[in-house]
């Protein structure tokens, strides 16, 4: 039996919508979620968790209220739990996140750019 | 302030053996592993985690005692707690690990194989 493996560009080409992260696996309570990102996000924290960011094409620029992070492709970061954060990027960036099920995207915060998270699994 | 990435090729860079994990990040109690593979493992299985596969570069297949997945840059696999496998690779891949801190890379099997996780963070 041949099983299939998950191929990101397969999964980015399925959708245009910016900020709507798609599950695409599972490991343990964990999910990996593709998402294409443009422009600016809230700021917010998740209170229960680290959130791991990785860059598979474009630039992302998370920001901290002391700081910042700059990722390219082939580079990745992890947000510490409770630590205030915003995503943004000038042009589109395809990004793997990966977090526990359940975590909303944005945090504590909520409001207009809270998203479902479509499970494509 | 400016916060650094993990650049992958930068830790690749770092090393030459392969079936030596390096450990590169952590989100809450799990570990992000950075690896080298070539040539054929020993059939092993983790009892209580599943173990998630990401190929960097290069070609991995992984069997199982049913069958195979074929991996190459740019797809993932979630190899299920307690399914036997192995992997293989025919030339060099570079692959990043993610699994709870604490598993080993032969899994119960153990032997010569089994590595210590150096810690890279």
């Amino acid at each position: 039996m041949t099983y299939e493996a998950v191929n990101f560009e397969d999964k980015f080409g399925l959708f245009v919508e910016h900020w709507e992260p798609k599950v695409v696996a599972e490991m343990n309570d964990y999910q990996f979620k593709v998402v294409k990102i443009k422009g600016d996000f809230v700021w917010h924290e998740h209170n229960n968790t680290d959130e791991t960011f990785i860059v598979l094409e474009g630039n992302l620029r998370i920001d901290f209220r002391d700081g910042r992070v700059n990722l390219t492709k082939g580079e990745m970061y992890v947000v510490p739990k409770g630590v205030e954060h915003k995503p943004y990027a000038e042009s589109e960036v395809k990004i793997l996140l990966i977090e526990p099920r359940g975590v909303l995207n944005t945090g504590q915060e909520g409001g207009e750019r809270t998203a479902e998270n479509d499970v494509w699994i």
